[in-house]
């Protein structure tokens, strides 16, 4: 790993000039919440040496050229929800936060774009988009704290994936600073371009590594005025996952297509106290939502859904009212019910083989120590797991879940798969990143990381490792 | 520029040890129609010094570590359709062809993907696709010659890039050789995905600068059943232009919407030898294609396009038969009834700007001695200028296009829009790619190349000058 130096007093100094002192932060009690993002284990935990508020694009980057010219690694901070450690200053420096840059610049509702600063909360803006009668699609499930410069950098995922794809699939373009503290645009509002390299993508996903992204223009869509929420409860777990590419094949283009096993169903039901959830002790639920731009195509669909759920053999179908959602959505959370400790996977794999993915996985767990239960977006092959430690020992603990990993990793490589669909490498997955990737992939990520910032300055401590 | 070397005995002979010596052509017969591409200009023709069939991936991958060896650069060559010189050998050394690698291996009707080698003929996967009642929507112009690998090199785009988008957004991934002759897979059939940098999407449009692309995974939609397609005939050309909003906000979703001015209509029906093609004289052609689900949805749409265009000036609104599509495809070669030496541009840029840029623009023109024809993919923002030397003489003609390109451009770019929307940079346009791209955008795509490709083996000369 390099060296850096740590944050001394001219830089200090130098950064106050250039913020207002009141925009650097180096006092214990103010940056030690900093140290961590969702990540609760404390081993991890690790203490940035300032932390500062630009309020421009212009101070970003001249706090990345003091980084360059102190040799002090930055790590961006945006809403903090990084289920991988990506907000972590794993090799101390500057933390830099977003928050100060929230403003929705332009929303353009002939033309369909949004334009804001990064640090813009992204529920604002998909209520802004509301407002006007349009949709901004990008919607991770922490859209009510996440900030939008951080969906691009990570090329955040969601529910709505199945019909809208990911956050990459949303943008136009954005500006960066880049890791020598220029400011340069990537991507324009163009249908069509062949002027080189397309680096927006690129820069999308990177996790914060190669750029930091400033101000992003988005695309918004109408907004489709009807919508339906069904819930397709199973007694039998195969029979459930099986509904999925049915559902698929239907021509039914569902907006979100929800998976949660019966643990799931318990857990939440008992967290979210919702004491009358449907068949909560025996129940897999499959969650539907399909959006519509007419009554007629709403009833029509929402028949046809009713059909295939019932001869796919579920036990009841019902209206998925916003108890049920909030279930889905707190499945993550009511983890610490079964245990303090747990483990939150995220494997991806084609969507054709997401069903047999989920059995033979399951099958897989039940060799292991440890209870795994399932939550996918199984209408876009992502599916979530949840390892819980329980009464295993730290040892064993340790070692176990490293086998399973790989076991399981090897297995959705050997299908085209990945081991992060949505939250991402960070610094909790790097050592399986390193591992799984194909070295020949990986060589020219480290190529590309090294020709962008040959000081390393940017984010280091994720993704890979770099010498 | 770099200095390479020549081909050598040496080199040959390994060469032919790889290929077989039937395929490594070194004649002068053989090779010299690899001098150029679709480019007529000899000042621009170079000769390679070798030209080789690899029959397989792990074949291109000797090749390009010979080239590695013997400084030795080397250019991919598919259907040689190119319009910016991109398939032409600027530095000499080898062509590599890719028609040995033609074979379609699998479409999956259930999964809706099809993978096919690089070499394989655009053409030959839409009829493929076809025969399942399956779409592939990538259709550049050119894709009766042109090879798929070369398609998302360039991100060709074309006609149905108003519904479907351009190449770029028809691929899952792609298996490539690098610039040191590794051979690795990007990209892959997921929904999501957040294991580090995209890298497919860099590659595509990189115009094989940063690796050979061998095989590829496309995506199938299910093929609307339903198509119809209707010319709108203007007398006015700002009326003409003022058409595509409307039919862009009207909900129809058209797959193409392309636009001819009365030049090109006249011309093209001379080329074609339409003698009957309607108001040849003095319309101005709007075509609109769109395809639908259901006979209900084209009886909708047919007549609220209808309407639309009676609306907004049509002097007559007619079904749109082959004889018009053949017009509409001739734009290009129908230039030399004008003129032998014509150029012709390619800029983009938002949609919404498109009929104001066409309109400004050939305010432009006017102030120029040589005529300006505009034919354009006018639902995506893509317009082309056909401009003829006519009886210019040879030093005003460069002067005044030079003037002219450095005017339009400027204006082009000053929208957000781009000098190429799917022609590319090639040699051709290489100056004026260094000239309007912003200098920090052109250093971070120069970085890229010179971190992937240190020997600057691939395709020198294209895109961007490397030292």
């Amino acid at each position: 790993m390099k060296e850096y130096a740590k944050v001394n007093d001219e830089m200090l100094k130098e950064l106050s000039a250039i913020l207002g002192s009141e925009h650097v932060l180096t006092k214990k009690e103010k940056i030690e919440k900093y140290q961590t993002d969702e990540e609760t284990d404390p081993r991890r935990f690790h203490m940035p040496e300032a932390v500062v508020l630009p309020g421009n694009t212009e101070e970003v980057a001249c706090v990345v050229k003091l980084c360059n010219k102190y040799n002090v690694p930055i790590t961006v901070r945006s809403g903090g929800t990084s289920l991988a450690g990506g907000a972590i200053p794993v090799c101390g420096g500057i933390v830099l936060l977003m928050e100060r840059m929230n403003k929705i610049i332009e929303l353009n509702k002939k033309s369909l774009y949004l334009i804001a600063e990064a640090g813009a909360k992204t529920i604002d803006i998909q209520q802004k988009a509301n407002e006007e009668g349009l949709l901004y699609a990008g919607d991770p499930c922490s859209a009510d704290s996440c900030q939008i410069g951080a969906n691009l950098a990570t090329n955040a995922g969601g529910a709505k994936a199945v019909r809208y794809g990911v956050t990459r699939n949303q943008v136009y373009g954005f500006e960066m600073v880049t890791t020598m503290g220029e400011i340069v645009e990537l991507g324009t509002r163009l249908k069509k371009c062949t002027t080189g390299y397309c680096m927006e993508q690129l820069v999308m996903g990177s996790e914060g590594t190669l750029g930091i992204i400033t101000k992003v223009i988005l695309k918004l869509l109408p907004k489709p005025p009807y919508k339906f929420d069904l819930l397709a409860i199973f007694d039998d777990h195969d029979k459930a996952v099986d509904l999925v590419p049915l559902i698929l094949a239907a021509d039914i283009n569902p907006t979100s297509l929800e998976h949660m096993d019966n643990p799931n169903v318990r857990y939440t039901a008992q967290y979210t106290e919702f004491t009358e959830a449907p068949h909560y002790e025996d129940g897999i639920y499959i969650i539907v939502t399909v959006e519509c731009f007419s009554e007629d195509e709403m009833d029509m669909k929402m028949e046809k859904l009713d059909e295939i759920c019932s001869e796919a053999g579920a036990i009841e179908v019902l209206e998925a009212d916003d108890r049920i959602w909030n279930m889905r959505r707190n499945c993550q959370e009511s983890a610490r019910l079964q245990s303090l400790v747990s483990i939150t996977d995220d494997i991806v794999v084609p969507v054709d083989k997401i069903a047999d993915v989920i059995k033979d996985v399951s099958k897989i767990a039940e060799k292991y120590p440890f209870p795994v239960r399932f939550n996918a977006h199984i209408g876009d092959g992502n599916c979530h797991l949840i390892i819980s430690k329980c009464n295993v020992t730290n040892e064993e603990w340790e070692t176990e879940v490293e086998k399973f990993h790989d076991e399981v990793y090897k297995y959705v490589y050997s299908l085209g798969g990945r081991l992060a669909g949505e939250h991402g490498i960070g610094c909790k997955k790097i050592d399986y990143m390193e591992k799984f990737t194909n070295p020949v992939e990986l060589d020219l990520m480290k190529r590309i990381k090294k020709a962008w910032d040959p000081n390393l300055i940017l984010n280091p401590g994720k993704l890979f490792y770099m010498q």
